[in-house]
């Protein structure tokens, strides 16, 4: 009844030609609010809920949130660590968004909204007053007749400059996550218009492809949803880690060469990614030496056993190895649950002779360590 | 206890460098699951919830679904006629996305997932065989020294024939709509490549700029959040809708024509909108004169007395108008609850013998017809 009245309140209120796509929901949820000395209060509108907590990748434990008469619940928490947090909230024991506010977390699994607490000067992924590129949702022709979906950032000037060709670094994101997620919650594309506008990175195209190759055209060619990628059965992983890098080196790659103007050699092409995206950037670049003189592993590794198994010359021709990968980047925040496998693979790439940055972090296996490796392998790509 | 259990066993399935962003939460859920019949299936995990409902426009209520052993409520409906919905999940009162679908509804205010439910023919919205354009997410000099964002669809072979120009139309989404709405939900990029391949349309550029210039301005000058879009206090509402157009004519053209290969005169120059951005659209044109040839109303208008006191050179001087205008186009459904206004606005054009196309379609004020109008006035620019 309530929602009807102010369904006519509201449309009475209407300007002419002013409409809405869906009726009001009670009363207006600012959320989340971000003070000038760093706290943060969110709120919830759920007047008959029991329990509303927030769920935030800056508190170990979720918070408890209280509501006042209007029904609407908030908790007010920090100061807080500048940097883009992911967050829900649990609402009965339900994990939702937050209504209130468009930026979010895209993913296949879960669902959850970004928080930004801006530094107190603009931070490395902040909006800035310089040069912007731009990002761009496209298609490509992909494995057994379907269509993939990448996203291509171009840098500032790009079309401006009609002759001028750039490197490419291609970006891989995490496992259950999408092409969107390393420019949703990376800011891949503000990170790289900083970075040249201060001069640290190079102009570079940036291309993200989508990971799970292997359930999209399942899914495409058999009508059947994707299977669940967090299943590891032997034979099915390696047939998707296989997929992904076919479809890379034999569809993304020649479509990008194809309709942007690349330098199109190994020292100009860069390959990187999160989590999973960093397994398949290890396996595509060792097992295609000839593509990639560019590697960055964020937050992943491979083990000794499968280094040894399928890319052993890596090891056994180190000398070959360090003439050809002009970067060789691991880097894992030390709470992170890859933290000690990591370790393991750096030690192996030590034992190995090979030449190797690594970078250990505090933090965990997160976006905000995922935002700072971008920005810090970024400035050191095709220089 | 259980969770902690599950991402251990998860870690050790692990193929080494394969990693997740988080930890998985519970059996996979496949959702929505449109079988070949149209019926469609949709589950929600929520194994501690009393009561779930789906929430879908294609129903006129909620639905009630029922929990299995695990915990997954469930409820099959339909068969469903072929089109895109959107649809959410009440969860103990509490309205959330389907986690399990990465497809959702771009909007400040609401959370909605979307069902595609496929035509026996791929609908004119569908993902088809055929040449794909990009679509592009930028930023430009906004307002006030803001910096503003925007979304452009470039027809396919745009990057293939440098020397070509384009003629652009205008398209702007609805009440607290964002920038994405006409992308992610209208599919204005495979609507527009489908014509195209069918000639039917003529390739164009797309510009999708966001509505609420005024909140943005706003948050990013200020510090705070927007205001409520729906309040439509008199002076404000009307400052609002002239930032949006100042912002569109002294910001967002010029942008777009110094960065695209534009046609750049008014008859090479369409604009249209949904909802409120029909409002916008018809404020901007009548407005504009020598700026727009081509307009698109869709579920939206203006009234008689808006049109006498701001546009009455439209009705006084018709045969200028008629001779000015090379489309007015007006769209709205049956059930819209702004139908009574619309043809009371589509009357005050027949008064006044202004030459316009009207389209009743049923349906109410849904993106279901919102694709559906842009599809047919696609055909019909710059024709």
């Amino acid at each position: 009844m309530k929602i009807k009245i102010q369904v006519l309140v509201t449309a009475l209120l209407l300007c002419s030609g002013m409409a809405m796509s869906q009726p009001p929901r009670g009363p207006l949820v600012i959320s989340p609010q971000v003070q000038a000395d760093k706290t943060v209060t969110f709120r919830y509108l759920a007047p008959l809920a029991k329990e509303v907590k927030l769920s935030a990748q800056f508190e170990k434990v979720p918070l408890a949130m209280s509501k006042d008469a209007q029904g609407v619940w908030s908790v007010t928490v920090g100061p807080i660590k500048p940097d883009i947090y992911p967050y829900s909230f649990q609402v009965d024991g339900v994990t939702v968004m937050d209504p209130a506010n468009v930026a979010f977390f895209p993913n296949e699994r879960f669902k959850a909204s970004l928080v930004d607490v801006p530094g107190d000067s603009p931070l490395i992924h902040a909006m800035r007053d310089v040069p912007h590129g731009a990002t761009s949702y496209e298609y490509y022709p992909s494995l057994e007749g379907t269509t993939g979906s990448v996203v291509v950032y171009t840098p500032p000037g790009y079309d401006q400059n009609p002759t001028k060709k750039y490197p490419v670094f291609y970006l891989i994101s995490g496992t259950t996550d999408t092409e969107e997620t390393y420019f949703k919650v990376g800011r891949t594309n503000l990170i790289l218009d900083n970075l040249i506008a201060e001069g640290k990175a190079k102009a570079m195209i940036i291309v993200m492809p989508y990971g799970n190759i292997a359930a999209r055209v399942a899914e495409q060619k058999g009508g059947s949803k994707p299977a669940d990628p967090m299943v590891r059965d032997g034979d099915d992983a390696v047939k998707r880690a296989k997929d992904f890098e076919t479809d890379l080196l034999t569809k993304v790659i020649p479509y990008v060469e194809k309709n942007y103007r690349t330098l199109n050699n190994r020292e100009n092409r860069a390959i990187g990614g999160f989590s999973r995206g960093g397994g398949q950037t290890l396996r595509a670049a060792f097992g295609n030496m000839d593509k990639f003189a560019w590697v960055c592993s964020y937050s992943s590794y491979l083990s000794p056993t499968e280094m040894d198994r399928n890319f052993s010359q890596i090891g056994t021709k180190a000398d070959l190895t360090n003439k050809q990968l002009k970067l060789l980047w691991v880097g894992v925040g030390d709470e992170d649950f890859l933290y000690k496998g990591t370790l393991e693979f750096i030690d192996y790439l030590k034992a190995k002779n090979i030449q190797y940055k690594s970078r250990i972090t505090g933090g965990g296996h997160t976006w905000m360590n995922a935002k700072q490796y971008l920005a810090e392998t970024a400035q050191l790509l095709f220089q």
